[in-house]
């Protein structure tokens, strides 16, 4: 297929007059649908439902050691949870706290500790004149969010097909003690679906940061969700890598059972260095008297163990997989033959992040919206919502059903054609 | 019976010769008892067990308005559950937010903000030379332990029977800026069991604040929990009487079913006015995208309504109730008829506060420990740790069962009436 740039003005130009007619046939239809939401569909949630059966009145409610898990106490999490969620994470339990039901109030919990307490007595972050926090993007819009609340200087860093460019990534924290802090989604990262490569994390492992509470915020959210059974991603163990180069408090991991039980109703977990798990143990020692106990033991109940938690994986990935392969298939077959769209093909987490010509982005979401199609909004994976050449989409095709899919995603490819014929018109 | 002031020194020394054997008998019985936890028993905890069967995979898992409980979102809470506390708390169910499991880590937040980012477009705290908080003494040590987190200065306020000494509270609020904000327990107070009156609510709702952020952490955490059927205390409504007052935005009101279920596993919200609740949900949205809101149903499905609660707060009194008044018999015999203990009557809550005489708590508390019965550490009622007069015993009767609460009980006036001997003696 010849590629829009390749096409002469007049092709383009009746190129778009076709695509036009169509746009007005689809806007007509009446559509509703939406690609924006990074959520299991309906039918993902119904694997776990069996979750809420497994704790109930006839239980004895004690953890292994004992506890009373009715009760108050125990902010550390029962052991059997962080044993579970240790084998996950691949560290020691010692080094796990579960939290409640939401990692990313984990994230902000840890910004906002930074800022008003300060890690393992540093100086807190609100009595500085100026914090930055390093971004690679595109990224996720909810850590940037948090940044921006605390109104901490965030720098965009490039990804590569590696992870973050760690030179950048080098030369910011290892010059500059303002930098406290770095997002990073390291397996399947959000959007792009990115893992990050064994020398990239060695890099991270190896930094040497200016600033003494500089932490590298490690957001595992995905990982256990693979797609392929035959090509998991496996990354290096950030924390033990930490150790080894001397840095063993450098780290923050977190994860969270959102996307392999309920969302609004699974279990999150922090993990760190054992100062860093005293230091944070401290605190929230004031912050609360504990979590969900009863939903911890739930979860254990329900998985037994990391290979109760890779089986029901590998059904979520059942749901999933053909959506991520229609699109992608589809945006073989009408984008990347054309020229005007780019990906990183995913193997696990809940995106896509289609790079298209720039200077289109924006302007398909506001055609798709007006066609009845929700998409993600231009800008949203980058801080302060600005994608500098305005072409990253961020597609997230597991919450329709199939069919809702296929239909969002004919209306898409339309309007991505139409927007990029528009725009190289213009330039021709 | 002869007071210990009335008595002779010799008296005394006879008295204290008698008690020394006794507390060297009991300091040989090996006793492991504990008064301090302000926990429901595991008989209470039983009460709540079929909370944990009422939603569960044959349930259709959504809220009335066809919110899917299982997935991401709804911040605000389920509407049944906003509508449930709402009437809990007498307010419109718009004004509710339900989070996680503890109301403590709602009002550390809220302080938090307050440092961070300020209400309602006021100056975060954290950019003010000073701020400080009133707490009435003696109060709940978890309080006092958030705003000493924060750094915040602290100003005793003393408890008179009928709440905080309010002309104190005014001559505070309304002359110093500084002053942001006040801990309250208007319902059964920890520890003491005071029930506010009438006109302390009216006067908190007509402060005149110099600070315009200053705010009541109204903590209702005892709504519900009254120890008998016919003596229910009822307080005025403060968030009403402050939009009477003109002052709507002043307080945030603060609750949970943490001692109505499971102290783990409830629902907590908080009330407050609807531009309170704007200001709340903007930085709430940055820190989480929702709470558990299967618990949430599970809740308003266990209990459908007030009366639902009510009916099973009767069952927690009868457990409660008992051991409440085997102290108070035992220490009127014991201690007030000796005139080295006094307290208020609580008819409900989850404390009984005994003054002592002055400069004895900790020596009791002391002795307690030796002879194997833990209390509340003496101070802890009071901000950083410092009971001015040495004279405040919170005591937790709930937690241990009937028998082991009557071994530790008799322990403990023994040792109140050795500690108050020997004080005495001093004195002479």
């Amino acid at each position: 297929m010849k590629s829009y740039q390749e096409m002469s003005k007049e092709e383009l130009l009746k190129e778009k007059e076709a695509l036009e007619a169509e746009y007005q046939k689809i806007q007509t239809m009446g559509l509703n649908l939406d690609m924006s939401r990074g959520k299991p569909s309906a039918e993902q949630l119904t694997l776990s439902e069996d979750l809420l059966d497994v704790v109930n009145s006839r239980n004895t409610l004690k953890s292994e050691d004992g506890i009373d898990v009715r009760n108050y106490g125990t902010l550390e999490g029962i052991p059997e949870a962080r044993r579970l969620i240790g084998e996950m994470l691949d560290c020691d339990p010692d080094q796990v706290i579960i939290y409640g039901n939401s990692s990313l109030n984990i994230m902000y919990d840890q910004v906002a500790r930074g800022e008003l307490s300060g890690y393992m007595g540093n100086t807190p972050w609100c009595r500085l004149d100026k914090v930055k926090f390093l971004c690679p993007v595109p990224g996720y819009d909810r850590h940037f969010a948090i940044t921006q609340e605390f109104g901490i200087e965030m720098i965009n860093i490039p990804m590569t097909q590696n992870g973050p460019d760690m030179d950048l990534v080098e030369q910011y924290v290892n010059t500059d003690p303002a930098v406290k802090g770095i997002w990073c989604v390291p397996k399947y990262s959000n959007p792009q679906g990115v893992v990050y490569s064994d020398e990239t994390v060695r890099r991270f492992a190896n930094l040497k940061p200016a600033a003494p509470d500089f932490r590298i915020f490690w957001d595992n959210a995905y990982v256990v969700h693979h797609l392929y059974e035959d090509e998991q991603a496996e990354i290096l163990n950030i924390m033990k890598e930490c150790e080894l180069a001397g840095n063993p408090d450098m780290v923050f991991q977190f994860c969270s059972t959102s996307k392999v039980t309920f969302p609004g109703s699974g279990i999150a977990a922090l993990a760190a260095s054992p100062a860093n798990i005293a230091d944070i143990k401290k605190r929230l020692s004031i912050q609360t008297i504990g979590h969900d106990k009863i939903n911890q033991l739930r979860h254990v109940a329900y998985f037994k163990d990391m290979e109760g938690i890779r089986s029901h994986m590998k059904k979520h990935a059942d749901i999933m997989r053909p959506k991520f392969e229609m699109l992608e298939e589809l945006f073989r077959e009408e984008l990347a033959s054309r020229g005007i769209g780019s990906w990183v093909s995913p193997k696990g987490g809940y995106f896509i992040s289609l790079e298209v010509l720039p200077g289109c982005a924006k302007a398909i979401v506001d055609k798709c919206k007006q066609a009845g199609v929700v998409l993600t909004g231009a800008g949203a994976p980058f801080p302060y919502g600005r994608d500098p050449e305005d072409r990253v989409l961020r597609i997230a095709p597991t919450y329709p059903s199939m069919e809702e899919l296929k239909q969002a995603a004919a209306v898409f490819v339309t309007i991505v054609r139409l927007a990029s014929a528009e725009k190289l018109i213009l330039e021709k």
